[in-house]
């Protein structure tokens, strides 16, 4: 089926660029190559993971499709290679972690959906699958995760959700509404980039 | 059953200070609204998750009912608005932490005792359930996690997780085993609290 | 069956020595009993525990089999005990720590494999299996996981991993194939600390 292919594609390339960015946070901390390969595991899988395990849905997916490990070794390796040449890449990137996280939004709120969970938990299950690899990469470099306190991210996942749901609901077919989905997370990712939008935080005592 | 709509009641209440507590955390650490409530709901549910998915209980609890969820964003919306006014009630909030932490023991225990594990994998699960959406908390807030450091906290958990053990053994009802072992817990906690209780650490060399 | 015997030996004292280390890591960061106690525990038994919650094997091996729990009490009293020895004795750690690890990436491969899963993502759960426990153990002490950053660790997994498949493929029977691809790893992995071998690093930019 040529749409479902091309969301199949459109994965591997979000995993691609989400393996990207974490073996570039791994050379920035000074990680050996093999802490570089395992970052860009954690942050290209790690959101579908967690998904798959709070779901209940094992072996996790890495375990049965290996084209994303190689995905991230691919990944590693051009960043161990091209480094310097990467950061003035550094815009182009952020457009295409902004569909990858687009993707992994829909993809993980409709793998929830066909689980039988109710439309609030695949909400949750969406925006997890979206942002989590982050946060785990953070974690592993010893960070205070960046979605806590940076920009609109989750935010971004969170509506884009809301209207897979609503689309859903209302019997739009599943192609017109991973794309709208997906491309609303990525919309509201990159104007909230471009004008350095952020949550409001708790006033000060 | 008016005894288990009662300790349903309690398990919600104990949520809600969870959330509380996750939420306060984040504002401090000067996260967002979203660090704030994602801070909440994994302090609340975090112990509880772990623990169904180390049993192998998928999907785990919160995605099955969302009223643990609704609690956690009133929590964040409390402590957003009347963050100031929460500073004065910390006592009062220590002590719904405390029963809090007692009835998680407790229901962790219960729990796993149906699910057919032994007594002493239950007590460690009942431990798990307490303690471990606090450390969750800490890792994600880049701490080392509070309970490794200071008073007695998972030594009233398993105090209390014994209480419960003996007296499932002799046949107790339930009613009078959870309540029992979660007060324990609970007066455990606020008595080393009030005395500034810690366990000794090892020699320094 | 005897050689099997002496492979659950091996398992209990790789469990052991681990757990050291968990719990003199928990004494270096001035943790109170409690917390070296969590830190030996996640240290023996995180890397089996994460490698079953990927493969979906719950429940997880340390709850059916209260052992490794008791051998991490054990090791976490020994260190509180006896702290100032054991510091001289940090060669003779090494060694078993390496002799542990390759079991522990041995068994790992073995129990993947039984599971269904493919030589691959086999070959990636006895990593897992092996150097998880420190990463978790990293984490909860609040710094980055030093595998990402010294010696020859997962890389020495790997190539013993690998070690074992070809032996499987080729249909070397069991005993041959866990002693050997274990005793590489050992091996490896010594050899690497005596010259204090690393990967290397992505260039500064």
């Amino acid at each position: 089926m040529p749409f479902f292919a091309l969301i199949h594609c459109l994965d591997l390339l979000g995993t691609f660029v989400f393996a990207l960015s974490g073996a570039l946070v791994g050379a920035n901390k000074k990680m050996d190559l093999l802490g570089m390969l395992v970052l860009a595991i954690v942050t290209a899988v790690g959101g579908g993971t967690l998904r798959s395990i709070l779901i209940g849905d094992a072996p996790v997916p890495f375990l049965r499709d290996a084209t994303y490990l190689l995905i991230c070794c691919f990944a590693t390796f051009i960043v161990f290679c091209f480094r310097l040449v990467l950061g003035k890449l550094e815009k182009a990137i952020l457009v295409f972690d902004a569909l990858g996280l687009g993707l992994f939004v829909s993809i993980g709120i409709w793998v929830a959906l066909q689980k039988g969970l109710t439309p609030w938990a695949s909400l949750l299950m969406g925006i997890i699958t979206g942002s989590f690899g982050g946060v785990i990469r953070d974690v592993l470099s010893n960070e205070i995760p960046h979605i806590f306190q940076r920009e609109i991210y989750a935010t971004a996942c969170f509506f884009g959700g809301l209207l897979f749901l609503v689309m859903h609901k209302f019997g739009v077919n599943q192609e017109w509404t991973i794309t709208s989905s997906a491309l609303l997370v990525c919309v509201i990712r990159l104007i909230a980039l471009r004008f350095k939008l952020s949550l409001p935080k708790a006033e000060d005592p």
